[in-house]
């Protein structure tokens, strides 16, 4: 039945490469798709079509801009001696949403996992040395997992040799959490890291 | 951030307005489409952009086609003598899948709920009564629900008076279940409808 509609098969088939999409999704949302009006259907084509062409990666941090360099690196009001690491650009939205920071980002586009054949050179670590020159202080904000402790001991080992400042995000108890539903390892480094009031 | 980022943003809201989709999910879609190669972007674009312009609904039986009518529709090894109705073109897929029917189809889009505002004019009914001429068997596949019901019932009434028989998908136990975890509606009806064996 389905091969007499190639255009439903293709985008189908499409649609399920995308993560967490598999066949059945994506046929609800090509049904999804035409009961809507056309020129919604078309707004949906455009905006894929345009982020290829209109997003880049920023050639100084690797973040995504629609200008190079970015908005953050040209940006005069943020802090030059202060350089925050990241694995992802997600991950410097959500520390630009907190706003917290008011150095500068550098975005290695993952961590160092040598099972998964990701080794320092897959990173985006030799422009990092390239832009340490007046740095203070590297803000280590890789993820919290084995390959995002072991790119920031990694980090630590090269950068400190420069006689720059290498700190990491603090770990412990989040925002707002029932102590007794925190798991143990984050208990234990809250108590490690317990602070004077 | 994201702000300076237009293009990201408009695809994360294009993407949100999909059933199941939230602004994270389409965040992670976004961040996912960035990394795949542009050509795989570009052909996805494409299968959204053409599937409104090249599937339409058969003028016939109102089912999914690139050609009118559908190819259904004029098979000259289908059977005129049965019809079968169904809520969407999902269910004809469906039941062509099992290869059980060889009859002809009708497609409402939608089934008979007063509470949602759908009465007899908003399904494609007066196409069905049509299309009855030389029928012998009108099998009603609506689904299982509440609406599907009605309209079974609302069918039977309607076409009854014109002496053509009106069948209903038969109610019982799934293929392959564990007796012990079918529910107990399902359970009645399949007792109920009980054949030598």
């Amino acid at each position: 039945m389905l091969d007499s509609i190639p255009s439903f098969a293709r985008l189908v088939a499409e649609l399920s490469k995308l993560p967490g999409i598999g066949k059945k999704t994506a046929a609800r949302l090509v049904f999804h798709l035409l009961r809507r009006p056309a020129a919604e259907v078309e707004a949906l084509a455009a905006a894929i079509a345009e982020i290829k062409r209109n997003v880049r990666f920023c050639s100084c941090c690797f973040s995504l801009t629609e200008q190079d360099p970015c908005r953050l690196c040209v940006d005069p009001a943020r802090d030059d001696r202060v350089l925050c690491v990241v694995e992802q650009p997600q991950d410097l939205i959500a520390i630009e949403r907190s706003r917290s920071f008011r150095g500068r980002y550098h975005v290695l586009h993952g961590a160092l996992s040598p099972l998964d054949g990701m080794g320092p050179e897959d990173l985006h670590l030799a422009e990092l040395m390239t832009r340490l020159e007046g740095v203070e202080e590297v803000v280590v904000a890789t993820n919290f997992s084995v390959e995002g402790e072991a790119t920031a001991l990694y980090l630590a080992d090269q950068v400190k040799g420069r006689g720059i400042r290498v700190t990491r995000l603090a770990y412990g108890i989040p925002m707002g959490s029932d102590l007794e539903f925190v798991d143990e390892a984050t208990v234990n480094r809250a108590v490690e890291g317990r602070r004077e009031l």
